[in-house]
């Protein structure tokens, strides 16, 4: 550890807003010094409640999140917002938007709100988010709420790291339930039926309790569905109670197996990344050389893996030929 | 090698139905056999013009597949038809739904269809579906259309193997262009509007050529827009007509770079599959006591994940401190 890692630690230990900032730039851009400052500040960590919100785009997450934030407030509870747009910057729109719709909480010291957009097809964008997660929580932050739009694969990794994931669903948005897709299904501890006062959110709360029917419970209990109208704040107190009763239902019972398997899947993912870093910026000419001998059909790519993967030592998959 | 992938593999490349069912189980198990046997048939490959076909849930995808393989039926050519569906068992019925639907093509030797499902969140899918076709390629089959139902990143990846790859909208599913995720943007060679005899149809064409306005052009063309109606077989000879012309633009220059390029992208999902497998099968009980001693804040998560991985020679990654 540095000297330098020291005092920024514990500043952010302090809630200093500015130190706080220069970390998760850090973390955004893999900065050398974010790892000596995340293993020195990880002590402190485990305190937060994380709840994670994701749905598709337009179902109104970013309104949602704002009122959430003002709840918890009111109730003298410190908050961090973490918002993630997995989108290239071809889409970079909704990202711009949810940092103008943020800006309401931005002069209170209460809520901190961050931004962050994918880098890559090659991921990590995930991974940051739990880093930032983790900032936050050594922070001093009582509830951060991480938001993601979109319901695919990425977004739900960025959601992996909650405590209480909250998807939202919309009336309206063509056949919603059908198309949500079963990686959603699966971490959806609450559902929120927003917009709940067009005229199709029955029909959709039946659909979506019928689904819920066919679904194995989970700790002996199916998610909720709660409605909300985020544009009028209609909704929000019975959402945070939500949130609060599962909280409690959570608090005892398999707390610890929940955070092994979350770190085991951490581990996964950060093997996972580590070996994509190595082959693309440490051994990006071996790679090249490798898939150009198999697109030529001089090797086969079982053979040019395995060689390739010699040479960075990864382990080489047993062939019981 | 073995005699017994010797003969197997023999017979797959006459076009042998039973023996390239076999290969495709082999591959989606995992079995043993797999690998040998792909290699063998690798320097056969090559040949095939992959077609890779995706969009959300309720675009029609499985009927303009039927279409394209009865049009391309018509022209002499062999097809194999590889339907992925990445979710899980929790919403099968989709699945069922397409092999039903495909059974119009069951008595015609000309098409061999596979259905292929998810196993796990660990991935593997795509990998298994680029086996498919490599094997399908192998078998003499002249079209192979690669078809996946959504629009996350699971998705993008198994039609990355694909020559062409169209995506499919259609009007009416809520704000469909604005929810289309980046990553399709960037892989779609040809859009496709089917249900176009819908009244929101030209609504949803001039959205879709507004955002492919702002896209950056690749290879100096945008992709084309095609307007379908799959249930009463209209526009799939446009359809046709728009792959062939896409496939004689890509038919000279820069197809050994493409090849290049996905055989890089291949060896880089190869190595994080690898690399999850030691860990989870070889390795289970190391992964699980690194993750328990993080849980309990024994040990940093980026000191538990050096040692761990050390333990399996994955690269360490290089601590500036």
């Amino acid at each position: 550890m540095t000297a330098a890692t020291d005092s920024w630690a514990a500043q952010i230990r302090q809630g200093d807003v500015r130190a706080i900032s220069r970390a998760l730039t850090a973390i955004e851009n893999g900065d050398v010094l974010a790892r000596p400052l995340l293993q020195q500040l990880f002590s402190a960590t485990g305190r937060a409640w994380k709840i994670g919100m994701t749905g598709a785009a337009g179902t109104g997450k970013s309104t949602l999140a704002n009122c959430l934030a003002a709840r918890y407030r009111a109730l003298q509870k410190s908050v961090g917002i973490i918002a993630v747009d997995p989108s290239s910057p071809f889409t970079g729109g909704a990202i711009l938007g949810d940092r103008i719709r943020m800006q309401d909480h931005a002069t209170d010291g209460g809520v901190f709100i961050r931004s962050m957009a994918s880098r890559g097809a090659w991921g990590g964008l995930a991974q940051s988010a739990a880093d930032a997660a983790l900032l936050l929580d050594a922070a001093g932050k009582e509830i951060i709420l991480l938001e993601t739009v979109g319901v695919g694969q990425d977004e739900v990794e960025v959601v992996r790291v909650a405590d209480c994931t909250l998807v939202v669903v919309t009336p309206g948005a063509g056949d919603e339930v059908q198309s949500l897709k079963a990686g959603l299904m699966e971490i959806a501890n609450i559902f929120v039926l927003n917009k709940s006062d067009y005229p199709e959110a029955d029909a959709l709360e039946q659909q979506l309790q019928s689904v819920l029917q066919l679904a194995p419970a989970r700790d002996g209990r199916n998610p909720q569905i709660v409605r909300t109208v985020a544009t009028e704040k209609k909704g929000v107190d019975q959402l945070v109670q939500a949130v609060e009763e599962f909280r409690v239902s959570r608090s005892t019972a398999g707390k610890l197996s929940r955070e092994v398997a979350y770190w085991k899947h951490w581990l996964l993912r950060t093997a996972q990344q580590r070996v994509v870093d190595d082959l693309l910026i440490g051994e990006e000419k071996t790679l090249q050389r490798a898939a150009e001998t198999i697109a030529v059909r001089t090797k086969d790519p079982y053979v040019a893996a395995d060689e390739l993967f010699e040479s960075i030592h990864i382990p080489r998959k047993v062939n019981p030929q």
